[in-house]
């Protein structure tokens, strides 16, 4: 092989390249170096503005032979490093079997490993794209959605996806995502008018309504799960008053949800769900909704086992195929084929001294090889 | 008269004494100069550290002959002054038909038409007690409750209190308040584990069980009122979590009540009542209590009748005997003797450009010569 790669030193040299979220610049000029090499035809754009830009997004397409176009989806940004690291969070390490840095398996690792994949696949095998955001950390605004816009505008169609996030947990392989919850904020102000606890008649307390209102959909039940999925889940991750005053009744008060919920809701359906219950206790009410995005599921099916048939060959672990977790660039992705998550081992993801087991990379690569050769059988 | 007290000219001379609460010094410097002239032995002392202290007191006593012993209880101290005012809060002034500053009614006015009253009383005429804090405003920890355990300890008893605070609505003398409700504040704690709302089986959302907690409370009626009180009421002050991300539950949740009660409930019943009701929800809830005053009641009798027909002969009002409103110094003062509160219009205090009517000070000074020489008949 002319183009052979290393994983665990392209690793290195893409965790040099500083780029918490939003990235741009050199860890993508890095990418682009390995890429071009291995005849990906590699196209760049930067979108955005502060505070959600700048981003830069990469679209690698390398044509193939075959009938089959495979993409492999990933991000380069990283969250920030946070103070505590045993070494320098950008200063890339092997320490006894393991690779420190930000980035290791959240998830530069993971696109090192598929870059090397890729480099030991034949060219004629299929079509191999790499459709890498600088935006998944981060509001993720300019990122993904930005590239599919690309794709669209270039006929760019893959058949199937891999996200290389890391979604195994215990040990390499353990845990492939095949779709994942969709998740909603929700705001619900209440307004009152001010006064004095003595005189309540004069005042009008928001409180108690707000707390009519929380109480009601405590009470909810969205469902109970079902094959594929967990139930959906109402969490109220802030109440806020924020009165001083022991002796003032406040004029408004607010309160704010999460919910997490499966392919038997809609985003904007629960948000009127939410409405509706407010608004019957206190007509005035004000709901305010952001969908972080929808639920969806990719079917078990024929990228879920040659996934697991990959994983199983290099591994000899039965790979569980989840929904569980936050979200991730597939809630985008799904749009457009079918796609599923695999990647490195998440215990260390976003954490201090993130590390990947070499081992580990050189497997995922080979896991990732196998992939794209039953892919393109 | 050889010491005969303008009360308007002493209203300006203790405004013009700045006592922002707590208070000392100058202003009762300056009611001790006006008090010992007409036969008062007056006693002061200072007590208490930052930031509730130090506090002033002054105690003043002038024997009579006859049996009975009629104190007048105030407050020096008054609240800060804000921004805004059309002169200085501080330079008494007189424009139209009114004194401006600070205190005006709440409540300089009022000792000063006191003082003018007993200095228009002959000394033989019975026993007559001024008991004078520097700290009504504040948080009373060193006021009221230091000058009772002094008149404890010195033997003086009075008979009857007249509290000076402005009672009066619309017109002088249209209110005298016979008691006043109890007030307690109370904090609900609730507490339980962080974590993402991704994995809520990993953490315990306390806001829940707070919400269940307050929809109980909101549920209660303590009472339907009864011949002299209104209804004792909840009222919801404050809610807070705190947790500014979306993505997290979060690890405690507080809640704060006030609750303004008759005389049919003491304080420390209604803690318990609280504890009760949060400990069904949540057995490790954290509750605390602060009892700023029990409800008091004077019943209609021999002191409200003798102040009111001295209303009614200087003024032609006839005086609603109520228990409204706020708490006051009476609330500790009813524990030595019958306790009524009666001073000037309400309508300004506390406010910008704070102001009594000059004929307002000067009708007071007949209605508290009035309320002395029925008092001593
Ligand atoms: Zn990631
Ligand atoms: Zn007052």
């Amino acid at each position: 092989m002319t183009h052979a790669i290393d994983p665990v030193e392209l690793a290195k040299t893409l965790i040099a390249a500083p780029s918490v979220t939003p990235a741009t610049g050199a860890v993508f000029d890095a990418l682009e170096a390995a890429l071009t090499p291995l005849g990906f035809t590699v196209e760049r754009f930067i979108d955005g503005i502060e505070p959600d830009g700048p981003v830069e997004n990469l679209l690698a397409v390398r044509a193939g032979k075959g009938p089959k176009h495979f993409a492999f989806a990933g991000h380069l940004d990283v969250v920030p490093p946070g103070v505590g690291w045993t070494g320098d969070a950008f200063a890339p390490e092997v320490r006894g079997d393991l690779l420190y840095g930000r980035g290791a398996v959240d998830m530069k690792g993971s696109i090192a490993a598929f870059v090397a994949a890729a480099a030991a696949t034949p060219v004629d095998a299929g079509t191999i794209s790499l459709i890498i955001t600088g935006d998944e950390e981060g509001p993720a605004i300019f990122g993904t959605r930005a590239l599919m816009e690309h794709m669209d505008a270039r006929g760019v169609k893959p058949d199937m996806i891999v996200v290389g996030e890391p979604t195994s947990v215990n040990r390499l392989g353990d845990m492939v995502k095949i779709g994942r919850r969709g998740s909603v904020n929700i705001w619900i102000d209440v307004g009152g008018t001010q006064g004095h606890v003595a005189y309540p008649h004069l005042a009008d307390n928001p409180i108690p309504r707000l707390v009519r209102i929380l109480a009601a959909i405590d009470a909810v039940t969205l469902d109970t799960g079902n094959d594929w999925f967990q139930p959906s889940n109402i969490e109220f991750t802030d109440v806020e008053v924020g009165n001083g005053a022991t002796n003032v009744i406040p004029a408004s008060a607010r309160a704010r949800l999460s919910i997490r919920f499966n392919d038997q809701h809609r985003g904007a359906d629960l948000v009127a769900m939410i409405e509706r219950i407010a608004h019957d206790v206190e007509p005035n009410a004000k709901i305010l909704g952001k969908i972080s995005g929808e639920a969806f599921l990719t079917p078990p099916g024929e990228l879920s086992e040659l996934v697991a048939e990959a994983i199983h060959a290099e591994t000899d672990v039965c790979a569980e195929m989840s929904t569980t977790g936050g979200t991730s660039d597939a809630r985008f992705l799904h749009a457009l084929c079918p796609v599923v998550e695999f990647g490195l081992t998440n215990a260390t993801m976003h954490k201090l001294d993130e590390a990947v087991a070499v081992e580990d990379l050189r497997t995922l690569t080979a896991i990732y090889r196998g992939i794209l050769v039953r892919a393109f059988a």
